[in-house]
């Protein structure tokens, strides 16, 4: 194993690939699609955006300090890309893309109603950083589309959804599931278990 | 489509799952799994990472303001999902993984050999925010595996090394490549031209 050193670059992957929804009225209203997001915090809950000035997004978020990260699944692929490289001042990105803004819960900015999860936020902190400034917010309510919400046990598979992630310039879907967190330090006897009954699950 | 309402969460999925590794000197040397990371300027390039003051990196972290980001692989997925349940404080992660610790160009911080990327970062700022500490950081350097380099292109593929991804709980492999960043508005001749030029490759 060799190794190069490169120049010092942005090389965290794979990423999401989120659309944030952006706007307090129906005119406003905007989507940016986001690979520069994350998690920062679990209780509060807390996320960020990273977005450059440049972008229409940013007077919107910079106003009304608010936005909803949408997660993508592979239906939503090439809205996700469109409205990543397309901008809000020459296009109506909802009716070009045929999607829905619903009322969000908590927030002004709307949801898009095609999107699995919907996750409101509201900005806590901006960071100016170089090309982009960090927009810090919290997590103030979730939507979930109930169709992935088993009817019987209540639980949420995100993987049905087909999701997808963004990996050095490349959309991928998600592919084969290795194993559940803790997967490693599993005791055998109750990994046999799971196995069965994700065999018979998938049968 | 019926969307409910849930607690405000953290629901921002697939994430990467990275090996981060600190420490100044062979004794102190410790990898943590984390999820809770991402790219927060692209240039100058930054990123973050948040930490629970309980972990035994977090000290580590606070003392030396270093780390190292290391991309993991299905073959790391074992000892990623280790790293993220054992603790620092009762093994030495490397000797126990079977990992390599080599030195980092820019930082004393170690970085791990098997992995396909390494981001060598130095803490800028750190910002308690609940159960998390975030520590956003510079990226020094970026050493990358040179096998996954096209000798002729010089194109670093990081598909081929088999990343791996977090999404609500479980570990997944990447799966079909839907497109490059910017497919929804190529013009179609071009996307013509690289699918055949794909299809050739894959034959």
């Amino acid at each position: 194993m060799a190794k190069v050193d490169w120049k010092p670059g942005t090389m965290i992957y794979p990423l999401p690939a989120v659309m944030v929804t952006v706007g307090a009225s129906p005119e406003e209203y905007n989507i940016i699609t986001i690979s520069w997001t994350g998690t920062i915090c679990s209780d509060p809950p807390m996320c960020y955006i990273s977005v450059r000035p440049g972008r229409h997004s940013f007077n919107l978020l910079m106003k009304n300090k608010e936005f909803v990260i949408n997660l993508t699944t592979k239906e939503l692929a090439f809205a996700t890309d469109w409205c990543g490289v397309r901008s809000g001042k020459q296009h109506k990105k909802f009716e070009s893309m045929g999607l829905t803004p619903a009322p969000a819960l908590m927030v002004n900015a709307p949801i898009i109603e095609e999107a699995p999860v919907n996750i409101e936020c509201r900005v806590t902190e901006i960071i100016p950083l170089g090309t982009h400034h960090m927009f810090m917010a919290e997590v103030l309510n979730v939507k979930a589309d109930e169709q992935y919400i088993d009817s019987k046990t209540g639980v949420f598979a995100l993987d049905k959804a087909n999701p997808i992630c963004y990996s050095h310039g490349q959309y991928y879907t998600l592919g084969k599931r290795i194993g559940k967190f803790g997967f490693s330090v599993e005791k055998k006897k109750t990994r046999r278990k799971r196995e069965a009954r994700m065999r018979n699950k998938d049968e």
